[in-house]
């Protein structure tokens, strides 16, 4: 797979064209950013933690019957993926409060919620990606209301699957957020990644954060808590 | 009508008891607060006006169907209603963008919406009334989907009613908000009120805004834009 041109560079990964117009290589870098890119650092292991974990999850998840863009793991750092626009929606999901939303409403984190709850935040940076609604994104026009229903749908069978999943690792899946993108025939499919950088992972037993929070917060032991998800994750798909 | 304690302080009105349980006693002061209440001012006439317009536009709802806790207008600035426990939801309706929907998705102000936007905000002051969504109601116990259900489809008629009326009034109803409250036996009916301090209000020919944003952008003119909306108000009712 010869890699070309890079076509685009995020806070946490790069992408490269590929000599298919429909596939694109994924590169995951150390770099880590929060609240909207105003801490930056970047911790050791961490682009090839998330490599190996964003592969066994959309392996996993496609097994599952969820359509992603992943194609396969090329080395370390990098995996091959189909090309797809992708919807300016994060998709957050929340099983439990934390973060953004804990604040916003002024609770405590760690509270479970008896249903499951989906914020959609406009991805847009200059804006600090911020909460939007239905209404925001039909007025924008960024997807259809079908489209709009097709993409919670999607969201909430991944999460599903997911919260079964982490169980089995002893571990509560806090919240997490995907991004979902187009491909060139118009269908909705999973991309970007799902890590301990883009979920909230807390051992069940001594609810020690696994994940981008210990960054975030500044709690040590980053790379030993992305390697820990990633043994876990080894152990409960028997890889 | 005799007035009792007050019981309630807010930052443009005092509710008072009345010698009767289900009824209270609203006076609108002059005060006016903006983004929070960091800018604080009052201006003249200020009360007296949202008094009168909406107790045009609460009667004029009854009439159309919409139950409201308004009950009679006492004198300059008071009005009686019944006691309700207020939902502390506010319903943002908007028709056009503007305020903190166009800050927040980054996009100039007064463009048709081609649906109908709704905004639920949570009232509290200290959180700044940040915007949540269904589920954050949902997971608060703030309502039950039922009643959210209801609070819309109320909400939506209410502003189908007033676009209508600010049309023959040669306004553009850009947006407005609402307060529901439960009456003792559960009933979600309209409460508050709906004056120039809760509307953005625009000359159709002019595009002159004839509401607290001339308060809260320091425009000039404050109390001759609510004089104008009553004074075509009275006209487009025949009062």
């Amino acid at each position: 797979m010869q890699k070309g041109e890079m076509l685009y560079e995020g806070k946490a990964k790069q992408i490269f064209a590929t000599e298919k117009e429909d596939e694109v290589i994924v590169k995951f870098k150390d770099d880590a950013t929060a609240f909207n890119a105003q801490k930056r650092g970047s911790f050791d292991r961490k682009g090839e933690m998330n490599n190996a974990i964003t592969t066994l999850i959309f392996e996993y998840l496609n097994e599952k019957g969820i359509e992603t863009h992943f194609i396969k793991k090329l080395d370390d750092r990098e995996q091959l993926v189909k090309k797809v626009s992708i919807i300016p929606i994060e998709m957050v999901v929340r099983n439990y409060s934390a973060g953004s939303m804990a604040q916003r409403l002024g609770i405590e984190e760690g509270i479970k919620s008896p249903i499951t709850i989906f914020d959609l935040c406009l991805k847009e940076d200059a804006l600090g990606d911020p909460l939007i609604n239905d209404f925001h994104v039909l007025f924008l026009g960024l997807v259809t209301r079908e489209e709009l229903d097709e993409m919670y749908h999607l969201t909430n069978k991944i999460n599903e699957i997911l919260k079964e999943l982490f169980d089995k690792m002893n571990i509560i899946l806090v919240d997490f957020k995907i991004e979902l993108g187009k491909t060139s025939d118009g269908k909705i499919i999973l991309a970007d990644e799902i890590s301990p950088d883009t979920c909230r992972l807390w051992d069940k037993d001594t609810m020690k954060k696994l994940d981008k929070d210990r960054f975030r917060r500044d709690l040590g032991d980053v790379t030993e808590a992305y390697v820990e998800i990633y043994d876990r994750l080894k152990t409960a798909l028997n890889k």
